[in-house]
């Protein structure tokens, strides 16, 4: 009963086949790849291991459990009916809990599975094969990556000053899109709203501001798709609930930008992007903001008293406003203190930027946490 | 602190600004986004009511809810250690228990968020700007959506015969990605292993066989990634555990393929592309085949029986080896039995390809859910 097909757009198909080179054997099969996957290191996160008595502060997960209405939602969420169907494809009760506690519009809000899905819709909504993007350097190693997967040219521009600011003139191209982490890692230096937004207006092209750890700084920059919106081009912001919410496990980010521009994002990104379990317990968490408060604030007590303790046993730190420190040890190479730690299963985040002193990274623990680092760091000195 | 920048590849900034057309308005900012985004529509996914007394056969759910054995590892993963936490960022306890289930390596298998995420995967991986998606027609509506956001062309090709058979004759371009649905949607119709390595060695290019509704039909195509497979080209296997595992809440689907592939396709995932939950619920689906064995055996006990219901209805109704029934009625419109349907929240798939009659895709529940579908049928007629 197929009916005889009439449609306009079909490959006609006839006796005759095309005849291409033929391959013999299957590691031939690189060439179907696109030449720039194929050339592509790949994006390599920080070491997860799973399980054993590791002190894990290299990836910059919180080290207070989140909130327990959040593991509340999740186990309610395990029912049979919640799980064999599929999730809000928008995520609408997520919109408007973050709506409300951000100040915002829900049709302003876009969910996604984490936030590298989130710049991962970005590059794919905003730069096409060969186009740019850029980021002020250094910074997330993965806006490179992001480039390099979608045929484009990563062109990263060094901070300005002493204070890494943001460049007050611009020559180049206008990149497709620039991605300004902020705060920044690995440094946890704060740019104000204010600044980007000159920065928007000199740039002239679309910016993403990566709050992953906006709730660890003095303030954000969601004012810059309201009222404060520069009017040459769009400002998104791209948010994770991994760090300050404690919720990296079960991967939740999202982005606030002009409705325009969301309505755009969510052509690109997968239909069902974010999980019906993710979806409860992500809400939850942005319904507790008091959870959130609590737990911030101890993280950057320890992180002010961190940085002393830092300074104390002879490291230069850099002032940070995230859940991390970046040091380095005038008298003692980064890569045999990374070790030494390692070695008593003490992991934090080796960094190696091309142009810069090799250092360390190391994300905020609880008190116990950090004076366990301080002890071994003590030995290694 | 900042030493001197002293990388190769930064933008030089001097004290000249570059000038560009200014724009007024937000309403102008749509000129930053790609052309082929821009000229999107999206994939528009079946209706998700939220809540209410819904019948759902349109989205192809599985009535029956997953393995109890799920439910328990999802409320177990609900600890403040596995959330806060990252995931695994390679699912090994899933690719284990998966490989075991289907007789593969490990390695050959890559977990992602939702089949939609290994498809978008696959064209990222394989389809350059302006490269070729195809695909045989009527079929799944996403891999059109999928080469308009890589900026690629979407070729389809018609089903040959009256069987819903894969061409023989290839005289197109070679594509960059062919995407067989096996059990095709919406037909539900099957095509053997052996026709499809035949297509493969015709085509010359690489092919997705996308196996969403394989545990409903007599087989698959894995072994054209073991032992036979095709020497032109690759063969990579989709699967999601959304219909027969009734997982569609927690979104997980895998890849199967060889190695080589499965290496490249990590290279451009998201890297925390699956959540600690969803690997956790996943993992224990994989583990209990007799449950899915279970579920499955009903479904399509169901299934048959309400083949022959619709043939008595009067329906043209295709032979079905998947978990859904594409059916169309002589005298009757498929809008409007659609529209009578859903007056009384009975929600099926209004599917209108061109060059085809409208038809309705229904997805196959409980018994008791037939016996309502039909009821309210026999009043339509």
């Amino acid at each position: 009963m197929t009916p005889a097909f009439t449609g306009p757009a079909l490959i006609t198909l006839t006796e005759t086949t095309m005849t291409l080179p033929s391959t013999k054997t299957p590691t031939d099969w690189k060439r179907f790849i696109r030449p720039e996957i194929r050339a592509m290191k790949g994006y390599v996160p920080g070491e997860q291991p799973q399980g054993g008595p590791v002190l894990k502060l290299n990836t910059n997960e919180n080290p207070y459990p989140p909130s327990p209405k959040v593991l509340e939602a999740i186990r309610e969420a395990a029912s049979g009916d919640r799980i064999r169907k599929y999730p809000d494809p928008m995520g609408n009760a997520f919109r408007s809990a973050a709506a409300g506690a951000l100040g915002v519009k829900p049709e302003m809000i876009l969910c996604g599975n984490g936030s590298d899905d989130i710049l991962t819709i970005l590059a794919r909504t905003f730069v096409p094969e060969g186009g740019i993007i850029s980021s002020p350097y250094p910074s997330y190693l993965l806006y490179q990556t992001l480039a390099d997967i979608q045929g484009g040219k990563f062109q990263p521009f060094p901070y300005e000053g002493n204070g890494w600011e943001l460049p007050r003139q611009w020559n180049a191209p206008v990149p497709h899109l620039t991605l300004v982490a902020n705060p920044n890692s690995p440094s946890g230096t704060y740019i104000p709203a204010a600044d980007i937004a000159q920065f928007v207006e000199m740039l002239k092209g679309p910016v993403v501001v990566d709050e992953a750890y906006a709730d660890f700084a003095p303030g954000n920059a969601i004012s810059l798709t309201l009222d404060a919106r520069p009017a040459v081009a769009p400002v998104v912001i791209s948010r994770t609930l991994s760090k300050s919410y404690a919720l990296a496990g079960i991967r939740f980010g999202f982005a606030i930008a002009d409705e325009a521009i969301i309505d755009e994002m969510t052509k690109v990104k997968d239909s069902y992007n974010c999980d019906a379990v993710s979806l409860a317990a992500a809400t939850a968490a942005m319904k507790d903001q008091e959870y959130l408060q609590s737990i911030t604030k101890k993280i950057i007590a320890t992180r002010e008293q961190s940085f002393q303790t830092l300074q104390k046993l002879g490291f230069q730190v850099i002032s940070s406003h995230a859940n991390f420190l970046w040091c380095e040890h005038p008298a003692h190479d980064a890569t045999k203190l990374y070790q030494g730690l390692r070695e008593k299963n003490i992991l934090v985040r080796l960094m190696n930027y091309p142009g810069w002193k090799r250092g360390l990274r190391i994300s905020i623990g609880t008190d116990a946490e950090m004076d366990q680092l301080f002890d071994r760091l003590g030995q290694l000195l």
